[in-house]
């Protein structure tokens, strides 16, 4: 397998911006489906996405540009999958040509709400790719500091170790340094609930806790984290590298991250729903805690998992988010 | 052995009335030795201490406050020393009387410099105090969060556990929640080295590398801290807990750590002398750096510790903070 594959992106949200820069740094042809047409226009006409990472521009005669997701998908022998979890499942429907033996790579934050699957056992299950060409792209990487160029580490894990160190290869540049792994599954759980666990950061800091007890919550969520993905892939991994507690931080702690300002809202009293009016959208960690919870409860011998069943008795079960915490903090240690 | 115990604690700096103020909500004589005369002058003239955490107030009618360290010594029965060490050692030989019979609590955070020696082993080559009778305190805690009566965490740890959960519950309250642990001296180095991260992280920050980078610079630390206990103290602990990564969470991410201010003045260029000048004190952190590293220059096979050896090359060689860090970046991952 060479190194002249060709890539494309799917998505043109924050990090789908940056994901098609970092590959910029590399490559001469990259596709680029988008559903909007006026971002295509705009990226077109002024070199830079109108609404997200607007100050990155691009060189677009190096990019090939498309709102049809089928042309996109025609064009390039690897594709990346950027798009919100709750926005995949809908915007595949518009696929119809066979992408069987394309590599996949999943750089989603999350289970597609209308399977409860992985977006790696999606793509497995109804697209029958195999899963030596599935990947997963993980931070710790926000992506308005790959639009800075400041240095961040991504991980790409693939079953198949060759091909994760291509995709790898093709990310690294000057700022964006970048190791492999195989733990496709323990690393899409990771990214996941990650984003519980931010909203539950910002639940406590609407709830008026501070940087003591942040630094317990993060401490027991690794933890927690440790367990349920144990408990969903048993295999050896070291739970403190970067992709599962480097990720865990950089969105725990980030005043900027969307599940950490939808839980802080609701720690201060907002309604679930009208702090998604008041955000104008779903942050991905409302339906991971709902997935995560769910898949819980279906184990015969459930996981002890006291930080997502708090958020999710406070999102889906109208608990009051003070009481709830209460005694969430008599779980922990 | 009751909890009739008499409690004294040694120090007024922030963490130490933080831990006086923690002892206050349970018991109702506390001696407090302090060195300055004006502090204790005015802690019994306005009630609280002119210098820290002057928020709290104290009935000072249940404290023994004195400047001499023989008579508070001989006042209690469980010694809390809450000193900073670059200047315990001087203040240990104004302390004639015998304690080798006292329980010793260290909440000292890092290694007596004069010895070399944590503040355990101190405690038992000096003074004769069995392993025992030799505890220490460690957070999650920031002492202005304890002023605020947010909620914190602490973990006491001692060899003989009876004794751990008797100080344990002498300092838990409504704000207050403590676990227990047998790793006295995991814990202890767990604290001296969680200050050489912040101050590892405050270079970084001062050098302009971004929140990407500091999560994997905390993910990195961990098991770096990991890999140093477990050469010094081999035991089964996980490095996971509040104890561990919590206390490295909470400094490594403060803005108002000491540690990581100082790194942070060395990272945007100030001389090492200059920044402890500026900031008129010296960073526990900077002997905690020294101590560390001569400590692994001793071991027969060496621990791979790159983040420590980062800060003593630019602390104690002189290095250019940007091209020790830049070589920093490709250990890391």
């Amino acid at each position: 397998m060479d190194n002249k594959l060709k890539y494309a992106v799917f998505g043109a949200g924050s990090w789908a911006t940056a994901i098609v820069k970092m590959l910029s740094e590399n490559l001469d042809g990259i596709g680029w489906y988008m559903r909007s047409v006026y971002t295509k226009e705009h990226l077109l006409k002024e070199q830079h996405n109108p609404s997200y990472l607007s100050s990155v521009e691009f060189h677009t005669e190096k990019l090939k540009l498309s709102n049809d997701i089928d042309e996109i998908a025609n064009y390039a022998d690897v594709l990346i999958f950027v798009i919100p979890s709750a926005f995949i499942y809908s915007e595949l429907q518009k696929l119809t040509v066979d992408i069987k033996d394309k590599i996949v790579v999943s750089a989603v934050k999350g289970i597609i709400p209308e399977s409860g699957l992985l977006v790696g056992e999606h793509f497995h299950d109804i697209y029958h790719i195999p899963f030596d060409n599935i990947a997963v792209i993980a931070g710790p990487c926000h992506a308005e500091e790959v639009a800075l160029e400041r240095l961040s580490y991504l991980t790409i894990s693939c079953a198949d170790q060759e091909k994760a160190q291509i995709i790898a290869d093709t990310l690294s540049s000057d700022y964006i340094k970048t190791k492999i792994s195989d733990d496709v599954i323990g690393t899409e759980y990771a990214v996941m609930l990650k984003n519980i666990y931010a909203i539950a950061a910002g639940i406590a800091h609407g709830l008026g806790y501070g940087d003591n007890f942040q630094s317990v919550l993060m401490s027991n969520a690794i933890r927690e984290m440790k367990r349920f993905i144990k408990k969903v892939h048993k295999m050896k991994r070291n739970i403190n590298n970067s992709a599962y507690l480097g990720d865990l931080l950089v969105t725990g702690y980030s005043v900027f991250s969307r599940n950490r300002m939808f839980g802080n809202m609701v720690g201060k009293g907002y309604t679930v729903k009208s702090a998604q009016m008041e955000m104008n959208m779903v942050a991905e960690g409302y339906y991971a805690t709902k997935s995560a919870y769910e898949l819980n409860q279906k184990n015969e011998k459930k996981t002890q998992i006291p930080i997502i069943s708090a958020v999710y008795a406070i999102l889906y079960q109208n608990k009051n988010p003070k009481k709830v915490f209460k005694k969430l903090t008599e779980k922990l240690d």
